[in-house]
């Protein structure tokens, strides 16, 4: 029995919506999609055929026909009869509370989730009839490729309605991680943020560039980082001892004045001009949407490579074949 | 012509001290250790014994015969008649300059390459009769297999002897990267202390498990940071418009209280000990050795991986190969 929904209503069609809606019809969901911007075609289609390249490249299993999908004209129309709702309008708080409101109206029982990377679930609920089937389901671009989702309930969040997501994502082949404690910015954001302010601050003192900073990330740590984390990479380095030893000799570093603690750069035009001049030199002639093509072709190689060794992201791969096959 | 050293010294034979020893002799040079440890020789066999394993599985070119190594007695006999003398002695400074203090007496011409992972160049050379020859090397655990290598010069620091430097690591299959400022803990350690640091945080507040730290990293972002870094792939994520969008969306968020600025964890013994047995839980039963090899083959799998893109650390190794073919 399929733990997938039946039909998914996709509010929103940026990079995240049209990545979800990418993920849903290659597992065969069919899909109404509703984006106030008259562009919202031009916005998906690029992103359905960059899914479309990778999963053909990337699933060595037979993929079931692609569900059926249309641009509608409302939220209303949208979820009529879904059972999944995704909700990736932009980061505004009275902007997302409209969007439930009108999705109430329309719709009684699908699972609300949302896109958000910051807003905690409590505070998304407030003021909903029925905030017990709201949750924050937090994916990361490339949707389609990168199969973490951060699974997030609020004070009102039924138990029932997580575990059905958490179900739900892993039939989608994703890895969803169930974040038991509410705060903003969930927690790989917030990993997320720490290093991007302590690059800033590289940047903004002349340190290093935009490419020295990438560079030092990908030919070293983020390695590491892509198949074990930071934790279990440490208790390795550790020694026999692990990760105690380690912490004996590394957890006083923290204490030097190395990263900058004391606040955060602020982002004056001279900043921003650096940082976006620094990083189209470092482009070297190519598009944003000629990286997009290159990280996916990576990503691709990298998860099909973990598969390979049956580690972490492979692993989940393997899972999603192995299921595919066994339809 | 070759760039790599006739002779090699290598002072300190832990984990990367004999990782500096298994690149080196995987590229024939001949070294001579020294490590004041009863057990040199037991720490050192089992790098060497994973650094083969790895080099086999991952270089598909002929690799030259390897370099003869010995441990010698002291100080001076290991740095006599070497050009290249790698410095991986414990990181507290005076340990270090009474090092270089022997190094002088014995040597007076060879580069003098400290793997320092915190102090400034111009710091080491301070007291030093020809420091004009010392610079700063640092790698990354497992120096075998990870590519970079942060090159950095103090103040005294001949110019010639970056140039030379640059050539031999490139000419080790590395990927040295030179920092024109000189800061303590240079790039990349600040990056992983920002990440490791709010992680901390994290643990400490509840939020989340160790495990739960490491997925959010290895299903997710750590497979963009492993093959683009954190800028590209902000480039790429603010569509046609690139960097510059990025940031006027994602930018303000850094001003929000998210991330933890105040200050640094204090690393309590109730902290210590609920980050170990985290880390060990999340081991599953293997040992921090088993993990390693886990590590090492995930390492190769992505290295191929690259090198089958042609981007980043696998044009690395694609270069590499190229030179071995070449002799």
């Amino acid at each position: 029995m399929s733990d997938l929904p039946r039909k998914a209503a996709i509010l929103g069609a940026g990079v995240i919506g049209s990545g979800w809606l990418a993920r849903l019809i290659d597992s065969g969901v069919a899909c109404s999609v509703f984006d106030p911007a008259p562009n919202a075609e031009a916005k998906i289609a690029p992103v359905l055929d960059n899914a479309e390249r990778a999963a053909a490249a990337l699933i060595d299993a037979p993929r079931p026909a692609k569900g059926a999908w249309s641009l509608v004209g409302s939220i209303a129309e949208a979820v009529a009869g879904a059972d999944l709702i995704v909700e990736a309008v932009p980061e505004r708080l009275d902007v997302k509370h409209a969007t439930y409101r009108e999705i109430e109206a329309a719709n009684t029982d699908g699972i609300i989730a949302s896109s958000t990377s910051g807003f905690r679930p409590s505070v998304l609920q407030e003021g909903m009839a029925r905030p017990e089937r709201l949750i924050v389901a937090h994916p990361f671009n490339p949707v389609y490729l990168l199969p973490l989702v951060e699974i997030v309930g609020g004070a009102a969040t039924d138990k029932a309605v997580i575990d059905r997501a958490m179900a739900l994502y892993t039939e989608l082949g994703m890895k969803p991680l169930h974040l038991k404690v509410e705060i903003d910015a969930f927690v790989a954001d917030r990993l997320m943020e720490a290093l991007w302010r302590e690059a800033l601050w590289l940047v903004k003192d002349g340190v290093a560039t935009t490419q020295e900073i990438d560079d030092a990330i990908r030919y070293g740590c983020g390695l590491r980082w892509a198949q074990m984390g930071t934790f279990q990479t440490f208790h390795i380095a550790g020694g026999e001892a692990g990760m105690r030893h380690f912490m004996e000799q590394f957890g006083p570093a923290l204490a030097w004045p190395w990263t900058k603690l004391m606040d955060v750069p602020e982002m004056t035009p001279e900043l921003v001009d650096r940082i976006a001049e620094q990083s189209v030199t470092q482009a070297d002639g190519r598009t944003p949407r000629d990286l997009e093509k290159i990280r996916d072709d990576n990503l691709v190689a990298i998860l099909k490579a973990l598969r390979g060794t049956g580690w972490g992201a492979g692993q989940v791969l393997a899972d999603h074949e192995a299921r595919l096959r066994g339809k």
